[in-house]
This record gives C-alpha cells, structure tokens and sequence, in this order.
C-alpha cells in the first residue's frame, strides 16, 4: 500500500493508476479515506466542471469524446467521469463509452472513469463529488462529468458543475420529455446533436419557444445558447466550447462561479454528515439501547418519537 | 380544532372522521403529532397487521376487499390501508380501490385509507407505520396493508406487517417477475388469485418449485402455503383466512410475532431518528455556520469531511 502523499504527488504528475488509486479510496470509503480528501483539499479549485446530461440515445459519449478532443487541442488536461446508474449487468452503455472513449485511452493528458455503483453508501450524491475533487486535484483543467437525465440523483449529480449542458436529438420527443424532467431549468447551455437528421431545426425551434415561455431575464442574465452538433464527426463542436467559455466568463463576471461552488460545497458537506449520521444510528442496530426502545414501544409504554429523540440524545453522548 | 384525547375517543368508538383527523395529523407531522403519538402508544399492540402485495393486475383490491367480508362475517373490525405510491395524476388504481371498496363504505366496522404521497418528509416509509399506529389505536383487530410490490420502499411497508401475503396471477409472468422482485423472501402466505384461468396450476406449481429451491427449513420452521383463489367471486377467501391465522398462531408460538414487531419498533425509531437529523442539518441551510464551512472549503482550507464533523458537532450543541 502506497502512502497517502505519494499517491497525490503521482496522480499530479498524470498517472492515471494514481488517479484510480485515489478515487478507488474515495468512492469505498476506505480508512484512509480522511487523510486523502484533507490532502486533496488545498490542490482543489482549479478545475471547471461541466456536466453533460441526456436521455439515452442523444448521443452524450459521443459529444463528450468531441469535446475532450476539442479540449486537448487547446492543451488542457480533461478527466471524463461517466455517471451510469443502470445496473453493471445491462453493460451496454458503459461498453459503448468505453469504445468511443478509446480514442483518448492513450493519452496521457485525458483520465476517463466510470461510475456505475449505486446504493452505496449516501450513493453517488455522495461519490460522484468526491471523485470530481480527485480529478480537480490531480490536476484537470476541465472535468467533464456524463450522467443519464433522468432519475432525481442524476439532476443533482447535474447541479454539482459549475455549467450544465443538456443535450437534445431530433425526432425523440424530446423536448417533452426535457420538460417532463425539469432538464429545463438545469440547462445553460443547450446542445441539439445529430443536427444532420430531419427534425433538426424543429427541434430546435421547440426547444428556443420553451425557453422563451419560462423566462423572465434582466439585462444582465445569462440566456442558455442552443448549438447544433454533428458530434460524431466534430461539427459544432468548437461553437460548444466556445459556448462553455462565455457562460465561465459570465458566471466570473456576476460571481454565479462563486455562489455556484459554495452552494456545492454546502450540499457536499450536508450529505457527508447525513450519511455519517446515519451510519452510526445504523451501529446502533443490534445495540443493547435499540432493543431496549424497541421492547418498550411494542409494550405500548413509550411512543417511536419519544424513543427517536432518546436515540438522538444517544449519539450525542457517543 | 378539537383536542387529541376526544379525537382518540372518537377514533375507538369507530367514528371514520377522528381516524381520518388522526392519519392526516401524524401524515402532516403536524404540530400535534407527537401529542398524537403519545395518546396512542398505551392503545397499541392488538392489532395483525397483514401486508398484501403483488404486481399490478393480480387483483390487490379485489382481494383485499373480499378479506375485508370474511373478517367482517367474524365480527372483526377492519382497517384498510391502501398504499399506491403511483402519481395522484394517474389515478387510476385509487379509482378502482374505490369503486371495489364501495362495498364496504357504509360499514362503521371498516376503515379504509389510501396514501399516495411520495417524497414527502421520510416518504411511505415513514408515514406508513404511523398510520397503522392509528388504526391499531382505533381498535382495528385486523389492519389489511396493501402495496404495489415493485419498489423498495413498497417492500419495506410489507416487511412491516405481522404475516405478508404475496398475490400472484396466472400467464402474467409473475413467477419471474417474483423471483427478481425478491417478492419469494417476503411471502408467508401465497396466493394464485384468478385461479379459474388457465395456467393457475402451472403458476402454483412453479411457485411451489421455485419455493422449495430457496428452501433450507428445519422441523419447526414455517412453510408458506400456496392458496387458489377467485376473489371475486368470494373463493378461497375463507382459505387465505385460515392460512393468516395458522401463521399468526405459528409466530406466536414460536416468538416470532414478538421478534418482528420488536424489529418494527426498531426500524421505525430508526426512520423517525433519520428524518429528524436531516431536517436538522436542513434547517442550518442559510445558517452562517454552512456557509461558513462552504467558504473555507471553496477556498480549500476544509476538506469537506472535516466540515461535516464540525456541523455534527454543531448539532450535538443545538
């Protein structure tokens, strides 16, 4: 086992089994867990988060592979997290990630990870962020963070980046199905991919009247672009990056970066003592001080709050 | 508004609006809730609670409706609760609920609620057991708890009950469907409803393979019966009776009923403990002691870990 501060030291220079190393130790919650984010903490701040999210079927692995090329073009370091909930047993999308994402296996400048677990421990609400801290400290300029939009915990995985880019195909109903999902309000920067297919334009056009119909914009606001990409064969792409940097310069200018990363970082630390919290009530299971609240509440002398306060009470002490 | 202690009173001499009054309390966490579960605790304790459960289309309603006659036809008073966690907007099993237990509006020895609130404070795990609090406080001697087996939260509500029944329906698929839904860990009364369609038997005697594969019981231990039934016309009810008593008669003789309701009690607490640290560490939102560990972790001075430790400290002073 490598200690904690040559890991970090490692995962900086670029080596990408560091960088799984420490994410490995993150994501399992291991005993080392602590000393690795307080070493992290002080090289975090640096990287710019961008978070793609879509139904099934847009096109996301292959938009964020055409942006991670864009990205290296310019030089920049980008580190890729794939946030898919499904089940490891479905395997389809994560095997077509890991294809198109091979363009970039090689490169010792992109780290690619994919996340697929869930219902472990806070879930990803919880090891999603801890990830992207990883990333953040081994240095990425850019983190792009894929998520599938559709459960709850994917819109929040969403709203931990500093900018959200939501992305449409024609001929899905999607536009429907983005509203039905509150995509909507999450989006600042709008991407309709596979701009080469009928219903395009249209999809476009519903998209720009849906926006419209829920604004209510000052001068100075951000109103979310809407690029039409061909990802597949990288057109568009440069106009999305080129989207990306103006809301950044925005967000700079009207301290949105700011507010925006105090925000996640109140939600972050909020999960953690959650789940922490929750673990230890969990300990507590089996514990002499359970059994006995139990037995007096099935007796009828005492009612569940009554006992749930005494159990607060409990860890207080603890 | 009218006090606790005559609302309790009323509920015991059957009158539908106090027990209505009183779900409603403990479902809203309104201010009177703890008011409310302490009146009722000492009250507790008498009711069988019996979880029914079963993918949609086996015919729930139907048969939870016609148990409610064979427990009537023994002068037994009994409580319905009718768990659809599907959006009020779809509406439309409630409707069927309704219309079939229309039959027994009229019957001041029946009360039946449905709960179809989702997300709300704990969700169903939470407000399910309180309501059965009420209800058993009402002098129910049965309380029929009836759920959609397909989430996780619907299979915590049927671990909560004393005996689970488990509904199946010919060429449905079910056996499958069972198997994955974890459905035959649950089951200690199964029930082959619609058996006068074709397939009842091939679904009886999967079910019964499938059964006896998980199967590593000693001489004492319970072995789940599989009971045929058309609900709707009434047959084999008076059966599923006879296999919920012999089951009840089975864990009381062998401590089991004591052992699940101690385990009840404990998850409650439990849940109950849960929602209320989280709606503590909710409330600090705003607070300047968050923001305050957000900043300094923006800025990377705080790894969030360390942060979370100092709001748990937080609230140990609170």
């Amino acid at each position: 086992m490598q200690d904690v501060s040559s890991l970090v030291t490692q995962a900086r220079e670029g080596r990408p089994r560091a960088v799984a190393r420490l994410i490995s130790l993150v994501e399992g919650a291991a005993p080392q867990l602590r000393e690795v984010m307080a070493a992290l903490a002080p090289l975090t701040g640096n990287a710019y988060v961008v978070g793609l999210t879509g139904s099934p079927g847009v096109g996301k692995s292959t938009s964020t592979s055409a942006l991670v090329t864009a990205y290296r073009r310019q030089g920049k370091r980008v580190g890729v997290l794939a946030v898919d909930p499904s089940s490891p047993f479905s395997g389809g999308a994560l095997l077509g990630d890991r294809v198109r994402m091979s363009d970039h296996a090689s490169d010792p400048g992109v780290y690619i990870r994919s996340m697929a677990t869930r219902g472990h421990l806070g879930g990803l609400a919880w090891s999603a962020p801890q990830a992207i801290r990883v990333l953040d400290a081994a240095g990425c300029d850019v983190i792009l963070v894929e998520t599938v939009g559709v459960g709850q915990s994917e819109v929040e995985i969403a709203s931990q980046a500093d900018t959200s880019v939501v992305l449409l195909a024609p001929g899905m109903g999607d536009g429907i199905q983005a509203a039905k999902a509150g995509i909507l309000e999450i989006g600042d920067v709008y991407v309709v991919n596979k701009a080469d297919r009928d219903g395009a334009d249209a999809t476009a056009r519903e998209l720009n009247h849906m926006l419209s119909l829920g604004e209510s914009r000052g001068p100075g606001d951000w109103r979310p672009p809407i690029v039409k990409t061909v990802a597949a064969r990288g057109e568009g792409v440069d106009e999305v990056v080129e989207a990306l940097e103006k809301h950044r310069a925005w967000m700079e200018e009207h301290g949105v970066l700011a507010e925006r990363r105090l925000a996640r970082a109140s939600q972050e630390v909020e999960t953690i003592a959650v789940t922490a919290l929750r673990r230890r009530i969990g300990d507590l299971h089996g514990d002499r001080r359970l059994s006995a609240l139990a037995e007096r509440i099935v007796a009828g002398e005492l009612d569940p709050y009554e006992a749930a306060d005494s159990l607060i009470e409990g860890l207080k002490e603890s």
